[in-house]
């Protein structure tokens, strides 16, 4: 209903571009990890484009800061969106890039239905899944004990942890892969919450047991009413009586 | 109340015959794997019935669709049924045409009740299982690094899967046996949402505490009767006041 | 309200000395697989008391079915009633006189609120772990490829499994093991979701945001009471307008 | 509205110093278990810090119970912090003093929403989750068995426990190990049901489906309004036909 200000105007004519650099960004992250013998300088053009995707988003931040009317509500408001485009400033955590990339979409989706909601956690683990298995890869490959060794063997663990099942026949040895497996975790937990509400919350909303109470009330306000049409015959019957005129009675609306 | 179409005629006949070829179908998936050693001509015999069954399936798809009143309409509105049609093409994918028989037996049932759902997801999650073990038996078995050898190891390993327990005593080794796994996981967390919403549903229904606003509302009905009631007898007295004869008013309804 | 039948009046005078059978067979379960070298004058007296209550329970149900007034009716009523009655008669699934047990149990506690059937089942899966690592640690004690060896060792796993952590350190070998173990898993799952539409329910009724519909009946209910109380002034002026005498008005209740 | 009590006013003015010495017995608890070389002198002020804590909390209780105006139900109706202050009695329980710490810290904080359950049970979880793996590094630490040899191990394993991956890559050996594995278990249950319970309320509270009977009554009182209204209408031209005076209406309101 209202004008869209130049905030909402921003954050339309982005959506579209933005979403094509995220892609841009997930590939250049996978790539080198999956063939880590590829060229040099495609596996510098990956970087190029890591970096590069960074800084589009950074950018935005700012530009949103800069077009809201309160700023400091902004920032307050907007906790995540700082903290996407902060963290990838620690090197080793490059995959958080994604996570922001996952959260400034999040944002940007106004959460308004529960499909959405639903649309966007089962986007969120599939990405981690996917990039979860490829960091992990990257940080287990090579490793003495390890028993990741495969990008099929990262992604087939990374579906064992995520779902709880957790066979052990793979496991994460160092500690950079630990804590990556642990959001893994966090994540299927997330995703096993909510589907388990979202079946708790179609169930109750379509197959609801007939509420006593309401019903009760229904009938109430039936009774009520049929009180007040025989009130208005009697009070026609009074109106005939008191003025038998067959014309239309003075002063009705 | 609508009188049946020809679509809803055809439905209502081909339920007991579909279901009875899937029965067939399942027994001719199973036992090839159970008994590898079989006659040569039962084998031949299961191969067949694999085949027709699925070809069955596809003329009552065919049947469908040309009964349909709006034939686009009815291909968006049952992807399921086209999948499951079209899926069993790719060989190694057998499994999934009896993946589409439950899909196709799950759009005839109409779940119309919280009873059907549970009833429906929890029978397909049994048919996974048991389906899903003969699936990892056929593809792991024989295999060098295996720890699945017999049939009572692949039913074992699918509870443990499928429960999201996950010992890891047993677990598949092979990129088919993976991928099938994967399907059992979130079949398995699937029926975990089903049972908790099953029961969360129940107990919200049956044990609700008053709401407190309905309470209110209730009070405020009675009130209201109350008043109307009251207005009924003054008005009952203004009229005996202004007619004071015993006759039956005129005009009354 | 209505007056007991001799159905009810059994069943109350039961319960106390059927719980007591109930102990006495659960203690009779245990001993001997937790001591197997005590005296065998004690194990044969296990053995005794342990048929000597199956009887007793067969006893009940049959006085019941005698009692109850519509004979088919109550069979169909409580198939668990006579499920657990016939079920023990296989001599290798006597953990399943236990479940038997607890089903009466349940069955007389009559689960008419929230706390009673989460006390019930957090019951259940108590009595089945502490029961069903015995029947575990009797039947894989001594086996070659046990990992499963001291009590201890069958309730920490009983406990792994039923929270479906499952680390695998141990894990039972034999079908019949087995077979408990996915009972232990199935209670496990069935605990986790009582546990978790518990906090939902409690979530819901005592957090449960402003409904939007019901605030706006609420308005329109009040409004309507002006309505009928100015409605009321004006037929109250109207009536001194009509008869203006200060006695009380003629035919009023 | 009322009037604070003594006791009030005593918990109020306790609440800050209180949990500043739980910070601190938190300190003196882990770090022994962190750094198990340290000098003498601080090992033994970790051990004074302890019981001075726990010295702390009895005080507390005492005085609550002292200022309570019904000192039996006090007693009853805080089982939790009798049991707080009562348990670290027993040596090897230390942990549980911890916990006990969290129980009351939970009583204080009045879970009055949704919000503050969840953040007290996400505390909790946290809380079990670095404290438990502490004090299991501490049972397993050098025994032959282990599998949990560093700080960094235990909080691996303590996640993977608490998520119910349970991957078996490492377990406890000990009975004291497991019996804490027991509680980071039980916990892990919890916070899962809280997770889902969460996300379940949120989804029913915001995106419920239009309840039929709601709208249905809201149609009956908007009809009742319609007929009230034309019910005035009728008496307002039935007062001008008896009365049409322009004058004002003698006894109106």
């Amino acid at each position: 209903m209202a004008e869209p200000t130049a905030l909402d105007r921003w954050e339309q004519h982005t959506q579209v571009p933005l979403m094509t650099l995220a892609v841009l960004f997930a590939v250049a992250y996978a790539l080198p990890i999956v063939d880590p013998g590829a060229a040099r300088p495609l596996l510098t053009a990956c970087q190029a484009v890591n970096w590069g995707v960074w800084c589009a988003f950074a950018v935005d931040y700012a530009v949103r800061l800069w077009l809201s009317e309160d700023r400091t509500r902004f920032v307050r408001g907007n906790p995540l969106a700082l903290l996407a485009v902060a963290l990838p400033l620690l090197q080793p955590l490059r995959l958080l890039r994604l996570v922001s990339l996952l959260l400034l979409a999040g944002q940007r989706a106004r959460l308004a239905s529960q499909i959405r909601v639903t649309t966007y956690v089962a986007g969120c683990c599939l990405g981690l899944l996917v990039f979860g298995a490829l960091a992990v890869l990257e940080v287990e490959r090579g490793r003495p004990d390890a028993t990741i060794h495969t990008l099929g063997d990262a992604v087939w663990w990374a579906f064992t942890t995520m779902t709880t099942v957790g066979y052990g026949d793979m496991a994460p040895t160092t500690g950079w892969g630990r804590i990556l497996a642990i959001g893994l975790m966090l994540s299927g937990i997330a995703l096993l919450g909510v589907v388990t509400a979202n079946i708790a919350a179609w169930f109750i909303a379509r197959f609801e047991m007939d509420d006593e109470e309401e019903r009760r009330q229904t009938a109430a306000i039936h009774a009520l009413a049929e009180e007040v049409r025989s009130l208005r015959a009697e009070i026609t019957a009074l109106r005939q009586a008191a003025d038998p005129a067959p014309g239309p009675p003075r002063g009705t609306a």
